[in-house]
Formats: structure tokens, sequence, C-alpha cells
């Protein structure tokens, strides 16, 4: 039951990345094909990183839903163009929302396999944001996440709050949602009120 | 006999990778050591991945073959540069019939580590097409598989016939063949008759 | 004793790749955390892509102190700015320490893991190079190292030795000694000499 719950959450996640990695590739005047590719990785890259990393067996090859549910994404931009750019904030929601959740899986699964939890933190972060990263260095562009906002601090918060929550002993499902409550609330905060971190200041400067 | 049949086509299509990596290279005035890197990655790039995705031994590490035929490929382009460009047709044939081997490599090997076929199906996308995808990361340019023409569907028809064949209870060989003649014909056709995937409109369209 | 002298040399080592993708980083106006990730990627990325490689556990997720020296690195940077500027050579001397050092341990781990000495040298060549390349594609720029200088090789020629010295029978330490003083003196003149491999020919040329 709880983990149907997790699982129609993660779908909704994986939805929402992919749209943004296909509405990418559509700007980019990608074919059906390679914006269904680039809309793939934003949703599974940053998983399929961490998988390798901790050696464990790759999660989209377990069960054929994320590439499933990427063609369902695809055929509803074609479809479903004109409406999508009146709900770029549900869009928005659904995203950060998917964000927090891939955090929380990312943390998890790294316990699971029994690694510290400074470990887990940072395959949190990276099954959240790299996702986005290895879209943009497919797509050949600078990744955002090193400039525009507050994106892979606040899974690292989230991460840090997660930490927290099991020293003070507090339960499983209290860790998961606060740490998925400080991601949200993070990434909202930073998109309404333009949070940045501090620029590094170079030799000319 | 066979396998030995096999191997021989399968260094030829990494020749045929190699050397349009080092070609590419040599566009973008690489030195030598950028040149052979280049075109290493063009040949061994696909099945590399494919290897980490499947936790399975990375093929090129058992076996100095792919790293030496490599360097030939790159000393053949250094003292023959000139015929070469006559026969870019011939280049071709070799480079089609290399990408036809390496989805049917890249299936067989991972039903024998015990994925399912749609996994497989990927598996061999990934082993013929995301070689020249790394290749166009490292040059740092857009990857050509996203624009240009019908390589990677190429590929993925060809493992679903693959399938299909395996589900109609033909013989591994005939499974084998009917795969590569898929990839060759559509790959052929495409050069041919400049067949392109529809491409995915924007919200500015 | 013998090891945590080589620790240390490591450290070093790893300090030295950070502050240079910190600067890289800072040149490119990024915010702290992605320079902190830029500088991470520099020092740990060709390790990291030798352990996924080797299939070995990835060892910066082994012990904290290469991100928590990433870490002091950056720091280091942005409270140093000023003398930084005016000690680049110290920064290089400790870089080309470090790559020495790098090729040394990568070798080194892949004869523990049991592969033949061929495969060691190419792991020592991307223990070392790897980290800049990986660092490269992730700021979107040109890979330096298909073009600028006797960098990669230098790793290469140092492996050569390393075999020659273990085919001499030589110690261990003799070894990587001997490896270590090729790259650091390959390294060295290819600065001082403005050595360079040859260009590749292209058609129009």
């Amino acid at each position: 039951m709880d983990n149907t719950f997790l699982f129609i959450i993660e779908v909704i996640g994986t939805i929402a990345f992919a749209i943004s990695g296909i509405r990418m590739a559509a700007s980019k005047r990608f074919d059906w094909f390679g914006a269904y590719i680039v809309g793939l990785v934003t949703a599974i890259g940053g998983g399929t990183l961490r998988d390798v990393l901790l050696d464990a067996p790759v999660f989209w090859m377990q069960t054929w839903w994320y590439l499933a549910v990427t063609g369902l994404s695809l055929a509803f931009v074609i479809i479903f163009r004109q409406s999508l750019v009146k709900n770029l904030r549900a869009l928005l929601l659904f995203d950060t929302i998917g964000l927090a959740l891939f955090v929380v899986i990312g943390i998890q699964k790294s316990l699971a396999f029994n690694f510290p939890i400074w470990v887990a933190i940072a395959m949190g972060m990276i099954t959240g944001a790299f996702g986005g990263v290895i879209r943009d260095i497919l797509i050949n562009e600078e990744p955002r996440f090193f400039r525009e906002d507050v994106y892979a601090t606040a899974c690292l918060a989230g991460g840090g709050v997660y930490w927290l929550t099991l020293e003070c002993g507090g339960s499983e499902i209290s860790q998961q949602l606060l740490c998925a409550a400080t991601v949200i609330f993070l990434r909202w905060c930073a998109i309404k009120y333009s949070w940045q971190l501090p620029i590094l200041k170079h030799d000319n400067d």
C-alpha cells in the first residue's frame, strides 16, 4: 500500500522530468526519437549514475514502466502542446515533487546497500539533480545547475534533514516526509524569491 | 568457425567506426593521440556503456585487439588519407555492416546475461549508436543522432525483428541475420532517400 | 608508514586537481556549489571512471576525505585568491606531482584486481587524465587534452616505464618511483619546451 503510493509518486516525477526534457529537446528542433532519448535521460539519468556508482542493478532495467511512461510523456507533449504552455506552473509543481521524491529514493537505496549516510546524501543529490546535468551534456549546453538557482543545494539540504531526523530517532516515514518537505520548500522559495548562491570571484574581478 | 567469422566482421566494424571517429577528429585538427582516443571512443564507447549498465566485464579490457585495431586504423588514416577520400562509399558500407553487427552483439550479450528482450533491444541500440554519441560529447558537438537521420531507429527496428524472429521460433542464426539485414536495409534507405523522423514542434512554432 | 606517505601525496594531488577545477569554474562565473562540483569532478572523475570500468568499489565512497579535502580547496580559493595568482608555479608543481601519483595508483589498483598490464597502463592514464576530460565536458568546453600538450601521453609513457621495470624484475617501489619520475619529467619538459604531438591532417589540407 505504502509502496504503491511511493511508486505512483515516482511515476508522476518521472513524467514531469521526462516532459521537461522533451520540451527542451523541442526547443532545439530534435526529431521524435531524439526527444524521447532526451526525455528519458532527464528522467532516469540521475538514478542510472547512482546505481552504477553503488554497483546496484540499474533500476529502469528491472521494469519496462520507465521506458513506457517516457513514451506516454512524448505522446502527451505532441498531442497537448497547446495546453501544456498554459499549465507550466502545474508542470513545475510536479517537477518539484518529483525532485523531492527522487532525493528520498536515492538516499534510501544507498542506505539499503549499506553505504554511510554521507554517501547516501550525495546519491540523493545525484538522483535528483544529475538527470538534468546529463541532459544538458547531451544537448551540448552548459549544465544549468552550475549557475541558475538553488537546485542541487536543495537536494543536499533535504539530505541533511534526513540525516538529522535519523540521528534524532525519527521514524522512517518522518525522515522521508521531512526530507521531501525541505527540498520542496527550498526549491519553491528559490524560484519565488530568486535565491542564488554567491558567485565565485575570479582573478580579473 | 562461426565465431571466427563473427569476430572478423566485428573487427571490420571496429575499424570502420574507428576510422569515422579519427576522420572527425582530423577535421577538428586534433593531435595524433587525441584522434586515437576519439576513434577508440567511437568504436568501443557504445559497448562500454552497455557492459557497465549490464554490470558485465567490459569487453575491450578482455583482449588487446580493440586497442590494437584502433591503432592500425589511425596509421591507416595517416598513410592512406588520399585514397580514403575517394572511397567514402566503401567506408560507409563497412560502417553500416559494423553497425548491424554491433546491434546483434549487444542483443545477444544482454540475453546471455538473462535480461528480458526489451532490455536487450535497448542495449543493441546503445551498442550501435552510443559510440557516436559519446564521441560527439567528447568533441563538444551536439550529438548528430538527435537530428540527422534514421540511425538509432534502424537499430531499434533491427531489435524488433530479432524479437519477432525469436517469438516465431526462428533459429539463432536467422534471428541474427534478419536483425542485421533490417538494420542495413533501413540505414541504406535512410541515406539514399534522405529519410527523416518528424521534428518535434515547439511553443513558438 | 609507506601508505601514510602515499596517502599524504594523494591528498596533495587531490587538492591541486580540485583547485585547478575550481579556478576554471571561477573563470566561468559559477556559483560556489557549481565550483565545488567542478573541483570535485576534476579531482575524482578519472578514478571514478577507472573504478566503474574495473568494477571496483568507487574509491571516494569509501572515505569522506576526498569530499572534505575538495571543500577545503574551495574555501582556500575563496579566501586566498590573491596569493594563489602569485603562486601559479607552485600549483603547477603540485598538479604535476598529483598527476604522477594518480597514474601510479591507477596502475597498482588495476594490477591488484588481476587485470593485465596493458589494461593497467590504460587505467593509469584514465586516472590521471580523465578527471580533466570530464571537467571539460561538464563545463561544455572541448577537452584540452585533444590538442594542447603532452599530458595523457606522459601518463602512458610513465605506464610503459612501470611495465619495463616490472619486466626487468625491479622492486615495487622502484616501479612506482620510475613511473612517477617519467610522468613528471615529460610533463615538465612538455611545458618548458612547448612540446606537441603532430596534428592530424585533414582532407582539405
